[in-house]
């Protein structure tokens, strides 16, 4: 019942004969297993035993790998939203990053991946492995695509020489996250594009 | 043991009679007995038994004015550390901004705040009643400051008359919450001076 839900059912019946497939393959599976998981039932109803269920890999085999829930559900969550947020690269910086941001917007808001990330980054304050998991699978490389974007176009001319891509980073998608963390104030498309705009060219009136 | 490690030994010999004192004094010295233990220890020693121990309340008055030891907490914190983070006002919105990043960032470093709000931020992922708490007594009134003093340095013409003052703390406060939840990065006093400076001057070549 619990793997047709989400459709993996299949999983259920293949025999376990884990030894006979590559590792990298069966990681594959029981990573995209879990992300499909998580994303339609969040973090509350995400355990190594359901992910064993619907994967068909063993317990045993997912503590091998995992240290916690929390640090597979980060690897998979960074796994099935990657491409969704692959960053674009048009030579124009505000119209890609406007873009990427509308993009993350449409994620938090339109699936439970908002719910996700939420859970995830608050159960990280108290969970040093998934705090871990969450740095090396998600946001350190999702944090280095950024940089890389922003220093090109500083490189190509169209940002300042002493621009810090770093704390682009904070003041785009960290604002993002401000409004999914705490929501005094609502995550939209017009903020993602105010979010851009302000930074860009500036608050101060010339 | 307890109470002496914050040095509030006395509350427990005086006589607890409530009842003969006005609630709003009694309230009062709770919050500030609950800030103490909070900034003292964090929110893995903040317990009602606790507060009631070192403010001298029953636990019967906590918890018919708090619904969790969470709203409790959040409440606490804010009263706490609300004069720290008074607005300053000099007519120069950049510096005025400047002087409050750098008082949150060394606020969040420097003493146990950094590790309750992270652990309050965490904790209200999967807690209403303190995500609720957290919001009227911290976030939402936080918030109005910030606005009220941007939107007065737009009136003012420091500022261009179109900015959006709630996106503006998104992009400075978010960005520090961003690395307070998510330490990719350090909160430090450089951090701060760029945020405030990116977002006033743009980062747009021109």
């Amino acid at each position: 019942m619990t793997a047709s839900v989400i459709g993996v059912t299949e999983q259920r019946t293949r025999p376990r004969g884990r030894g006979r497939r590559p590792a990298d393959e069966v990681r594959s599976e029981v990573l995209a297993a879990a992300g499909e998981l998580l994303l339609t039932e969040g973090m509350a109803g995400f355990t190594f035993e359901r992910v064993s269920a619907i994967s068909g890999a063993s317990r045993t085999t997912l503590h091998k790998w995992w240290p916690s829930r929390g640090a597979l559900a980060a690897e998979a969550y960074f796994r099935t939203v990657a491409g969704t947020l692959a960053f674009p690269d048009t030579g124009d910086i505000a119209a890609d990053l406007t873009e990427q941001m509308l993009a993350f917007v449409r994620l938090v808001t339109d699936t439970a991946a908002g719910r996700v990330l939420a859970d995830l980054i608050g159960s990280m304050q108290t969970d040093p492995e998934l705090a871990a998991a969450y740095r090396e699978h998600y946001s350190a490389p999702r944090r280095a695509l950024a940089v890389t974007a922003i220093e090109a176009a500083r490189d190509r001319g169209e940002l300042r020489d002493d621009v810090d891509a770093e704390t682009v980073v904070d003041q785009l998608w960290g604002a993002c996250y401000h409004r999914l963390l705490i929501p005094d104030q609502p995550l939209t498309a017009d903020f993602a594009r105010t979010l851009v705009a302000q930074l860009v060219h500036g608050i101060a009136r010339r």
